[in-house]
């Protein structure tokens, strides 16, 4: 799976210039960063960083793959969450069966460092954009696919794919109305098909996608699953499919456990690859996912069953770097450090640089506001907090959180860089 | 200025990974760009992709140059907005003083890649960040300021470059109630020069430091820079000051004008270097500086006579990925590729490839919503939009944008990429 052979424009050192590190006197390979000996606590780190707990991050990756599996369905980790390959070579190690990406650009970073199956959960539009994923498609061991909706866009395809002389895997995306991308109705998916037999073999029908997310009502959201169901048993039945098993995939990170119910029943009478696609599970957050995983705990009976849930394993150290009235404290923590689109950070530990360790911040503290270098923290006139103490925030988002850092220090329970992560946005 | 001996630590490589760049078989030199033929109408890049026009960046360059000079004040841009070095160079060949950056990770990039006189303008603050800048003044050709507000933080100051042995420079930040950082009153201003004072010599007043853009309203922003200027005075009187000419410093992007009036006119009784500080100029943009500039523009003598004004330099391309409904169009181009914290992005330009150059968007396009990788464009059923259309975006918030993007291509006017410069976020 990580053959070296595709792995040489890949450059796998940690940049001395990068934020968020500790001293480097020239770039090194990440897999000497645990060597140095930085400590967090120590202040051997830049700060703001962003910093991954080791023991949660396995935790998570053990728990999402256990689930997948007990489901018989399939794992594809959207990869879009992260981009960093060294944590896409964890979850394809815990047992993955490939990743899914968002653009022709994450797929070609991905494939660089050995990824030898995407999932593109994305029309791939565009003339460099194409050219980009049909040389990596040179490659014998690379299994690609993405998705089609519009009669136009398979044309396009058909035509690029045709030139090169290559042949292209897809999946039809379902869509539905008020939604993002997929075909909303029996008309345009018929449209799609004919199209299809019109490229004379040049894109290949593998399956069907969706993605559920953008429904927010359960109910809603099954009958969406049913009718994907459905529609790829017609496929199946008409002979329409080119790939056995056919592929079967939806789930984002907040309804995998409701995508893995509906799909693992579903028979279309033919060998089938069910594939769910959760990011945001291998760091979790405080926010928008803690919320959702809350609603999974409750309704779903295995992750009931598995007693434990997701951990929150990312979060992002900054310094107090004034208190200038009683009541307030500035964080030199910014919107260039942390999401800030679905809530706000939360502080979580506060911790005087020489003391033995941080203890829990006090409730009342708040994140009221941010600017690109800076946070504005709510105190309460006689908190004891000073320049230069130091809070861990736990975030909400991660997405926009990874896009933050090109490189982030993944720590042991006691504070110690045991490695780096390289992300590539 | 640009001395070679302090830029071994920098990789200056275009890394073929990165997004919104044209094919490149192995990582180059930016400078060899030009070279490829590269040209964004004929689909030469990924996209979605940034781009920066070189005319208007010459323009914008000279433009706020004159406009510093012409008041008689130094410039020194902030280069947290773009942190693209190659950038930084370009203003100070247009006659720029010094950079300002607002992290110690900044001020190191900024090192590296030759930047010699730097204005941090912030607390700096933690162990770490303070060795970072500790190592940077042994080079004795870098001129270095930070701002201080409080007692404890320039204890920790002294106490830190008392070990190394260095001493460092200063500005008072003088600060606003309900505002970020600074001094709020005499009392505080009191005891940080009395904290100076038992530095033993280790941290020196160089000056007085101000950010009116903590407040919005032009009579509270005059009061406050005469405050500024009637302190320094006193500083001056008093014999507080240890650098000369002293250094009063104010300005963001959206009153520099005033703040160039109100400092320009300033007498201390005793040599000045009044240093603005904006930093959006550059690129400019058609959101909330468009909007501030519009206002320079009516009230400031100078722009007035100047006759032109700042002109929006960066835009982001995108292709239409699908069309589902036939109101809504689904654009690749997500918050993952530009700011939507001041107004989400504003389509300008659709090209159809083949066709010989870009037409005006219909002026009733709207982004009505962004996800990680998506924006929801509205139309008008039956308007010639289609799958495999390029739109370029204006963007709101100049900042938040060059964050998003690890390489940007520069475009003349007939979209040839004419050169690329690098970020260091």
């Amino acid at each position: 799976m990580f053959d070296k052979k595709y792995q040489s424009d890949v450059a796998l050192t940690v940049n001395p210039l990068d934020k968020g590190i500790g001293a480097l006197d020239a770039a090194c390979a990440p897999e000497v960063i645990a060597a140095r000996g930085w400590n967090l606590l120590r202040e051997d780190l830049n700060l703001p960083a962003a910093v991954l707990s080791q023991s949660r991050l396995e935790h998570n990756l053990a728990w999402m793959q256990r689930f997948a599996t007990e489901y018989g369905a399939k794992l594809a980790p959207h990869g879009k969450t992260t981009m960093a390959p060294r944590l896409f070579a964890r979850q394809l190690e815990a047992g993955a069966w490939g990743m899914t990406l968002a653009t022709a650009h994450q797929v070609r970073v991905a494939h660089a460092h050995g990824v030898r199956r995407i999932l593109m959960a994305n029309q791939l539009v565009g003339r460099r954009n194409m050219a980009m994923v049909a040389e990596l498609l040179v490659d014998p061991s690379f299994e690609f696919f993405c998705l089609v909706d519009a009669v136009d866009q398979v044309q396009q395809l058909a035509s690029f794919f045709g030139e090169t002389g290559q042949t292209i895997q897809v999946l039809i995306e379902l869509g539905v109305s008020g939604g993002r991308t997929g075909v909303r109705d029996d008309a345009q998916l018929q449209a799609v098909l004919d199209a299809l037999a019109q490229s004379h073999g040049v894109v290949k029908l593998a399956g069907l996608e969706v993605y559920e997310g953008v429904l927010s009502d359960e109910g809603l959201i099954r009958a969406f699953l049913l009718r994907a169901v459905k529609t790829l048993q017609g496929l199946a039945n008409t002979g329409r499919l080119q790939r056995s098993p056919a592929v079967l995939s939806g789930a984002g990170s907040a309804w995998y456990d409701v995508v893995a119910e509906e799909f693992s029943r579903a028979d279309i009478g033919a060998p089938l690859d069910v594939v769910l696609r959760p990011g945001c599970y291998l760091t979790h957050d405080v926010g928008v996912y803690r919320a959702a995983q809350a609603q999974i705990q409750v309704r779903n009976p295995l992750a009931h069953k598995m007693r434990t849930s997701l951990l929150p394993a990312l979060q992002v150290w900054a310094y107090v770097q004034s208190v200038p009235e009683p009541a307030c404290a500035i964080v030199a923590l910014g919107k260039r450090d942390v999401a800030f689109d679905a809530g706000l950070p939360l502080p979580a530990l506060h911790f005087r640089p020489g003391r033995c360790k941080p203890s829990p911040v006090s409730a009342h503290w708040e994140v009221t506001g941010m600017m690109d270098q800076h946070a504005y923290l709510k105190i309460t006139p006689g908190d004891d907090l000073r320049v230069g103490d130091m809070i861990a925030f736990d975030i909400s988002h991660p997405c926009l959180t990874f896009d933050k850092w090109r490189q982030i220090c993944v720590i042991d329970d006691a504070y110690n860089i045991v490695d780096v992560v390289q992300t590539y946005f």
